[in-house]
């Protein structure tokens, strides 16, 4: 019992930080936002180097380029020095170093006078939103092209054009990022993000300091029950590439995962389940949305788009959620110039870090809970309950009882919380009240 | 088969009983009535002379006070000789031997003089219901106190009043009356009620009188399949005490449980689930309402305030369910001197008899039944089935065909009563006839 | 793998057959039309005659009267040779010879004048369809009777009848046919029709032509998975008789089963789930019904009145269901002389024919798939994908990645059809170019 006792009151709280960590994060963003960042290259190893200033103990893999990984392979590095395009009169009409967007990424090399028509071919721009650069890769496919915004359409309608793109492609790294916090046992929470996307706000930025926060938050408290993993990885490629060093590990000690993008906007709440659909990242989202009384839309599977396309797959099958703000493919700023520094704020990510901090608190009180009793404990001798028989009040007296008599069935705190349907917060402050006075034992 | 055929009709039939046990038991509840019971006491020891001569058999046991049991102690035995309370002019307005609900259970001693504004800190009375004497007690917290009907609290608005109450506390014992019927199988049917309430009717005489008349009806019938337990206890300490004697014993053997309390009104019907949920005991409760047509309002655990607080408490688990009328803290009358003899009927009182004795009947059939037969029996041999084929009649002998069909995956009388959704009588009168043919087999 | 792919495109598929088969069937109706059936005797050799002429190797079985089937014992054949009504001026006013539902099923012997007020007793009608000729029958209580259309009972009404019937039982055979076409496992799909009735259509010609259309197309099909088993019995006393020579081995190796009545006409669909309800045979109905956009009623097994009677009896269970169209008993020409030629139609016959085709082609293709790869597979390198990244198009490719992604938990092509709930040709046609592409595995 003593030992039980002395662990009453974990580490992990779920109080509402202030608007401190918001600014901070919305800062890194901003440092980070130049970098012209791809799936392999300088722009990454900036941005992990930026990162490892954030976070001690941050070690930077690499695996090289011509790595079979499960059915793919890892691509050469892509360096892109100058790319422009000019017209007769020599003007400078489009210019890669003025948005790195302007560029399709991993365009082979170009330098050539190429009529409109030609041109025509080689631009990619977005009718409905006549202001936004529109972000195109093409990775597997060798081919160049240029992003503009539809309203410069115009001034590529006739005469000739001189197309420079001096890029070239060379043997080289896959780098990613590994942040490992250990807890008493090496079950693990699992946190994934992504640094792929040149300069975009929302996503990818907003991933990438929401862990850094979360990572420097968990290593800041006493005592973890959970070992923490972070990774920041190139999408797609990074995960598979990270799956095909570490899945049989991940495998048999995640129980929980967070994939961590489109957290930094004000707009909408969103929520992207695990394959599975109730497990335990599962359960702590929903329960938290509700406690908070967060209006939410839960996305299909079919829906997928990010990381847990791998970290879900069938043989993979981590326990990955994503906690959304507006999802990817749903804001028409996705994947354009427009998803900028102001369409992320210091209170939309703030209000992320307190969700996802709210979440792994739950994760690590998710205990099983037995009352130390038989039949209900005298609580009118603890000072617990009135001590005259009125008419019956719905107190926290009486809550104690109820949520005494629901610890049966091997039930664990999530299971308790989901019964009892009151806010996890209430639920949490009874079991570490009742922990106190030993009328009940955590296993 | 003989030794089959010659069950085909155990003894143990739902046939309604007349008027005359309705009167019966509200006789009983009439000669109790003016008992002074507290939860240990002479009141207690009195009632359970009572229905000892009324049940032949009934064991009475004793705990001592000071006895540990589980998270409790058996507390003292209260003796109140008298208590009033008078004015400066030496008229007694209040007094106990007038109604025993003047008096907040437990109170300790007192004799003298105070002020008006001393003795209202003291006084309990109900504002909207002017004319009742709520029922307070203080068993585990020593205070003094008396409770009125609020229409008269202006009397004690000046001046300086003389209150006495010659109560004592002395060790002694917490007595329970227990009935064990045997059947052919040690397996339990479980009853209890309780027998601590002062003058009050509907909560809490009604349970004892209708656990007497059910137990005489069982102890008239032949051949019991299972054993039957009554007890009458305390509420509360009463239950906790005797768990603590008994429970291994009955978590092994009850099937079925039964807690009789606020069975007398004609207000209303109530049922509280066991734990559970699905037990033998709900199942049959649910299925009695709805054969019989009768409204009910389920309630939640969360509504719990009876001794399944304790027979449900994880670890004891025992299939505890509440078959009520109108239930405790739904009605107005409820602890306060209003729940009279008027507020309990015959007619209540009789209809909750049918309805326990439907569920017990039920309990007894409940084997399960399988074809005697591969492919449908030939029923028209047997001049059970119509002899030529005209268009089809929904007949009795579809019924037939249908019930041993559905004989499949271990179905129990229960399930073949909720798959066909037909009234559990009907269904038992088509089993007697396809046993009797030889037809199904009882396992 | 190399196995695996040269088995990618099993011989049965689902595509429609053209009228050509509709009219074959009903042409097969119209020459089995005559024949007067009965449960056992030559009316039945007749018709197993017409069907193994049409059915390379089709067995015939025999089974003695007198010989005892479970709870039944095989009945003596029924011969009748003529049967009349004659009025007071010898004018025959019925004749079998017009008809042979006019004389009542196992009518035995008669010669004799009888009064009106007699001949009533004697004669079957529908008040409410006058021009029907009621199909009745007496098996097993022995009587005699003559059935008229409604319109014709005023001629029975005053005066004397000599009313003729010369028939007479014999000790002899119940007869059935069996077809088994042997496939690559021993595992069976279990087809059954009746063939007992006499001059009606859709109950029941429609079974055995349709049953023999199936496996006529069945046997011209190269690489059966499964092994197929037709019989043509009596109804209930063929099944019953079939069951008691094969059920156990039945029950080993039967893994759907189809028991084909009412499959001839045009007015309705209807579903006849199975015991179980949730069989491969009730799931690939529900599965063929909706890809086809076809409206049914789904019937409760307490409204089943065919074979499944005995197929689903408890031990006996087998898995088999009926897609009819109008059910037997929901139509007013059901059993009666109006259930004719002109009722059923090719039409209706050939879809019901492409619906059991396309669920016998659906249970052929019903393995466990998995994906090859651990992770997405390079879709982008195969040409299955686009290779550029511009907004998400809901293309074949994503549903390409989407069936891979659903293939876990042992997930058969049943199951995958109803988790992502598209039409079973579709999905069918993704696995088939999975499967060449090596990307899944077939268990």
């Amino acid at each position: 019992m003593t030992d039980q006792i002395k662990r009453i009151d974990p580490m992990i709280t779920s109080q509402v930080s202030d608007m401190h960590v918001g600014y901070e994060m919305h800062d890194w963003a901003k440092q980070l936002f130049p970098i012209n960042r791809s799936i392999l290259g300088d722009g990454i190893r900036k941005t992990l180097s930026f990162i490892s200033e954030k976070l001690d103990g941050l070690k930077i893999h690499e695996v090289p380029t011509g790595k079979k990984i499960f059915d793919w392979e890892v691509p050469q590095e892509w360096i892109i020095e100058e790319a422009y395009i000019e017209d007769a009169a020599g003007n400078r009409i489009l210019d890669f170093n003025e948005c790195n967007l302007h560029v399709v990424g991993y365009s082979v090399p170009i330098d050539a006078w190429i009529s409109a028509k030609e041109l025509q071919k080689r631009l990619y721009s977005i009718p409905d939103s006549p202001n936004a650069i529109p972000y195109v890769t093409s990775y597997y496919s060798r081919r160049w092209g240029f992003c503009v915004p539809h309203k410069l359409m115009s001034r590529f309608q006739k005469g000739n054009f001189h197309v420079v793109i001096k890029s070239n492609f060379k043997d080289g790294f896959l780098n990613y990022g590994e942040l490992i916090l250990k807890g008493e046992t090496d079950q693990e929470v699992f946190i994934s993000t992504y640094i792929c996307h040149p300069s975009m706000a929302n996503n990818e930025l907003s991933g990438p300091v929401l862990a850094i926060a979360l990572a420097r938050w968990l290593a800041s408290q006493r005592n973890r029950r959970y070992t923490y993993r972070f990774i920041f990885i190139p999408e797609t490629i990074g995960s598979i590439a990270y799956l095909s060093r570490n899945y049989i590990y991940l495998r048999d000690h995640v129980i929980a995962g967070f994939n961590l993008t489109c957290v930094g906007d004000e707009r909408a709440y969103s929520y992207m389940p695990s394959a599975n659909g109730n497990s335990i990242a599962d359960r702590v989202a929903r329960i938290v949305y509700k406690t908070r009384h967060i209006n939410y839309k839960e996305y299909s599977l079919l829906e997928r788009g990010s990381d847990e396309r791998q970290y879900c797959w069938p043989g993979i099958d981590l326990p990955v959620v994503s906690l959304m703000r507006s999802k990817y493919w749903t804001y028409p700023e996705y994947h354009t110039s427009l998803d900028d520094l102001d369409f992320i704020t210091p209170k939309g990510l703030l209000d992320s870090f307190n969700l996802h901090i709210d979440c792994l608190s739950l994760i690590e009180k998710n205990y099983t809970y037995i009352p130390a009793t038989l039949c209900e404990p005298n609580l009118g001798r603890r000072k617990m309950y009135p001590t005259t028989s009125t008419l019956i009040e719905k107190t926290k007296s009486r809550d104690l009882l109820d949520l005494m008599f629901f610890m049966r069935n091997g039930r664990t705190l999530l299971d308790l919380i989901e019964t009892l349907d009151k806010p996890h917060d209430y639920i949490i402050s009874l079991i570490d009240e009742l922990l106190g006075a030993g009328l009940i034992l955590r296993k």
